[in-house]
């Protein structure tokens, strides 16, 4: 039998494991446990409210009179009709429960959104950039070979200090561009007017936004939209993804969600083209998110669940905000950290990103993520996660403090 | 932007979905409540050792010392060894742990497993068959266009009276097979040496067998293999699907798991290719089933949670008989419903599969699911689910029965 050749092209291994495959090695090296701020996975535990609701679910699943089997491919309808009445609610924005599609996560949808575009599209992705829309992309045969920085065919819009890492549109034309505010890994925040270059670009050249959110709910100051459908014309041209994955913890429940407006009107087909498409993949290639998990969405869109999100991100943006005042006091240039729960640390004295992680592995016992895995323009930076224990977090910045001074 | 056109190529909608529609137009034009036989959707209640231990993963996910965010893409390593030793414990079949890849159910990776192979690969299929195998490769590439009946450039093995349901490997060469047994829909089961056939095939011809082993829970008599890989040879040939949905009642829960065992040897490259590509592929695509899911299909595993599961399969397996023997007993000829959820019944007075459907639907309420919506080899057959409360199943039985007497 003959393999799919696309995964040949893919560069090295998943940045993560990567990561932990060099953590490991030093581990067993040095017989020292590492200070984490890798990964971005939660660390504070579920809450009540959230935890009473699953609970509640499987006391309903235990009884043969309420026990139900499948749900809607699509997700529960009380869910979608609860996140259609929340962006109503928080963001001003009307759309209908239709337009939502529940699943087990905004890695899933993120990577998978790809089988809707043709072979042959030409996709644009924010350089540095979670590095799923690319790899995803290179599996779906959208790109040539890797040459040794980027993928042939692939178009990076360079997020770079000089434009406050909010790269402008593409100067030429392209069917799809991947985009992610506040961002992973820059911690950049666009304001409505920066957004809104990207749809006005999307609307005249017929090209899809892909839109992923998930860090929204960090978003404390003024002006920045929590959804791109604030911006006007938007849900002609853009899908929205997101997760309860940092917001209220649900990294390992798995819990996410897709907005596909029927009224996106940028495919070769027209209108709610897009949203059939989705709606037959999801039907076809997913059988719906755990009922338990979305029990637990449903609980923490109401208020109490509200407050209770709320809380877990107003303690990692602390720990975000102990972290860049830390690194800024042995002098090393900060960005990101506020409104966003990455702070993005340019490397000192020209050190290489994959140079620095030995570094602060070596030198602080610190765990960070490379830019450069992140793409190219994430060369000379590194991600420093606030997910973590506060006590870690202290410990951690201490520790690079120590090793940098 | 330019779609996908493969999506064009899907024939009519998704065979539940349009089952679904009918049944709908049905109640609105009649009022009726329909006695559902048709999805293979479970409808008896968790069990209670396995709900104790996902309430307990709630708990430890509720403290702050115990939470864990992200797990492994590849599953909990707990619950890939507890598989590892029920494959050997019960079928005295010898995988490594790292064979083992968790998901959130057997219909994703059924799915997604048409991600590894090249597009122009050849695909054979039982028929009639389970839709997700044949519409997973239509939207990855794999077939020409629906000609009314089949798909030009798939090879269909049909299943028929003649041959007990269970058909010969290919007379020509084919890249990947799809099996399912015990058979949805038709509820035959292979023997070792039926299967046996289609190693030997696959060994000689370099062709990957995707095994969907779902309802092997439901075999009860001997002689019947309940995995591939009590086949000589098949670790070298075979990936092999199963869930926690019929046997423990996960069909909204969600739990799955694919083995790729590390000797396959039949891709282009050699050994451990499909191994290495599917680790990535779910690095890539996937962030790890539900951990609340997965603490309860550990649970499954031990001694008290498989006395449960085989509580519920008997359940089931009685249901299978009252349909049998009820419908054989208005003169119906009935394959399946032995070691099998389904009951194949074969349509009286020459009818066909969607008029079969019309007729019980319009005479007797029950809905079942016409055979035809397996492939063309269906036709003239109806798939009659086992899947109801046991009052239920009595009283469609009973109805089925008047409207045929």
């Amino acid at each position: 039998m003959k393999v799919n050749s696309n995964f040949g092209k893919l560069a090295g291994g998943y940045l993560f494991p990567e990561i932990a495959r060099r953590t490991k090695a030093w581990q067993e090296r040095t017989g020292f446990e590492p200070l984490r701020l890798g990964i971005g996975n939660t660390t504070e535990a579920l809450t009540p409210h959230i935890v009473d609701a699953m609970k509640k679910k499987l006391d309903i699943l235990s009884d043969r009179a309420t026990y139900t089997g499948y749900g809607d491919e699509q997700g529960d309808f009380a869910l979608r009709k609860a996140l259609c009445d929340f962006y109503l609610r928080e963001y001003g924005v009307s759309l209908a429960p239709t337009d939502f599609f529940i699943s087990d996560g905004a890695k899933s949808d993120a990577a998978n959104i790809q089988e809707l575009f043709s072979p042959d599209s030409v996709i644009a992705v924010a350089d540095p950039a979670y590095p799923v829309y690319v790899d995803s992309n290179v599996v779906g045969g959208r790109t040539g070979l890797f040459n040794g920085n980027t993928y042939d065919g692939f178009v990076y819009l360079e997020s770079t200090e000089e434009n406050g890492f909010i790269p402008e549109p593409p100067s030429c034309q392209v069917d799809v561009i991947y985009l992610c505010f506040p961002n992973n890994p820059t911690g950049a925040v666009a304001t409505k007017e920066q957004l809104g270059r990207f749809v006005d670009y999307a609307i005249r050249e017929k090209c899809l936004i892909v839109f992923d959110a998930a860090y929204v709910d960090y978003i404390r100051h003024e002006g920045y939209p929590r959804s791109i459908y604030e911006i006007e014309g938007a849900r002609d041209c853009a899908v929205e993804i997101n997760s309860f994955s940092k917001n209220a913890g649900f990294t390992g429940v798995r819990l996410g969600w897709t907005v596909v407006p029927e009224t996106l009107a940028v495919a070769d087909g027209g209108q709610s083209v897009l949203h059939g498409m989705w709606n037959r993949r999801q039907c076809t290639f997913f059988n719906g998110a755990s009922n338990v998990a979305q029990a637990g969405g449903l609980a923490a869109l109401d208020e109490i669940g509200r407050a209770e999100c709320r809380s877990l991100v107003d303690y990692y943006l602390g720990n975000a905000r102990i972290i860049r005042e830390g690194l800024e006091s042995v002098g090393i240039v900060c960005y990101g950290g506020v409104d966003s729960p990455y702070v993005w640390a340019k490397c000192p004295d020209g050190m290489g990103s994959w140079e620095f992680f030995d570094y602060l592995l070596e030198k602080a016992h610190v765990v960070v993520t490379p830019g450069a895995g992140f793409g190219p323009a994430g060369e000379g930076f590194v991600r420093v996660s606030s997910y973590g224990h506060r006590e870690n977090v202290v410990a951690a910045v201490e520790s690079i403090k120590r090793s940098l001074s």
